[in-house]
């Protein structure tokens, strides 16, 4: 058996999400039908992190195990060659030790949220950003954004359906900055709950539009409830954009 | 009447190109059928370029004329609204005098062609780019471009169905350069013939990858011979990103 790290790129718009589901396509089915294919095993792919519909990859990370000999190349070219016309690309595959684990050896998520803050509407972003029609002050938000970096329970800013065992979590950093007529939102922390980021960028926008004071952020995150969530943000705009490992 | 500049963004991909076609849907018909609802008149958009089928614009510039009583910014948000869902946005709108003339006026026309120089098929950017799997040298196709800045006759690097009336254009600036995975050139003139930069682009990345040396697009070009093209490169990579005016 070999243990094999996959980076995966992926345009989330058509799956239902990462994570196989039963109720449609899912990136993790994709990847795996391709991998059975090639192999002719029952392969499993383990991912660092649990994207929702609609959200995309950049650089995700998973591992799979393989019986058949075969070389990382190899397995890259064929999984890619089997996925077409599937938006999921392997962008690099590397032979890991059998205790590496892409999930439980992560040590940290990245992930950036785009925002294109014009009047017109998406023509070539369509579905890769969202469309935000008001001015946005990203100052603004990026100072009512330091209120959420440390750790906090985030309920307010948690899925009712999130399954992680508790609230907590330590956010490392949350930045926005604005480049031309895009905002982007940088989030990184260990891991991260169920609509976590785009519970935060969709209040962090509320400040940008000034219908938040940007004192209502660490309100809204003091209430420990979710009914004091401001606004989800849409999935269209949210990039996986990083896995970190301690030793690579 | 009131003459209107239009700045209009748009993704090629849906569309038969720039303009009206009898064959199916164009940027053209699109624009003119919302500002027909808009105003009930006949209206006609004159464009800086004619983009073929599949080829996107940032920043295209055009004109129309409307008699009814229209202020530029109630104008732009009527046709994006009435547009949807076609990827086309009018982005900014202004009055200008009536000799203004989106076409006839414009003295530079500027393109950007997008490669991603990778091995993994495109996710995110599919319809985006033009992937290139063989690795490219950006440094030596920047160089054999050239031998095609100046005026010269085209032929070459002219599609059997353009119209201009001659194969004699001046290339003002042709430069390429890579960031990161992806290889960018860059294409200025006054006008291009039909399929101009797309054979421009094509014969370059036969340079990149190493099939041709770097003086064969000097010999192709000299040649003033269809028949003497490498390569022309797909519509999904280009874009028309400035049009250029004497006094704005």
């Amino acid at each position: 058996m070999t243990r094999f790290a996959l980076t995966i790129e992926f345009d989330g718009a058509p799956f239902m999400g990462l994570q196989r589901q039963s109720h449609g396509p899912s990136v993790q089915q994709t990847i795996e039908d391709a991998a059975h294919k090639v192999t002719g095993e029952q392969v499993v792919m383990h991912a660092a992190g649990r994207t929702d519909s609609g959200v995309h990859g950049l650089a995700m990370r998973a591992h799979v195990d393989i019986e058949k000999a075969i070389e990382p190349f190899r397995l890259m070219e064929a999984l890619n060659a089997l996925m077409r016309p599937d938006p999921v690309a392997v962008t690099a595959c590397e032979v890991v030790p059998d205790d590496w684990h892409a999930r439980f050896s992560c040590v940290g998520r990245a992930y950036i949220y785009r925002i294109v803050n014009r009047r017109a509407p998406l023509t070539l972003e369509r579905g890769k950003a969202w469309q935000v029609p008001q001015p946005l002050d990203a100052a603004a938000m990026h100072r009512a954004a330091q209120a959420l970096v440390g750790r906090h329970d985030f309920t307010t800013f948690r899925s009712v359906h999130c399954q992680s065992a508790s609230p907590l979590k330590t956010l490392d950093r949350l930045a926005v900055r604005r480049e031309g007529e895009s905002v982007l939102i940088e989030a990184e922390a260990r891991s991260f709950l169920h609509h976590q980021v785009r519970s935060m960028v969709g209040c962090l926008a509320l400040v940008g539009v000034g219908r938040w004071d940007e004192d209502e952020v660490a309100k809204a995150l003091a209430a420990r409830d979710r009914s004091a969530l401001g606004l989800n943000a849409p999935p269209d705009g949210l990039y996986f954009v990083r896995a970190i490992y301690p030793d690579i």
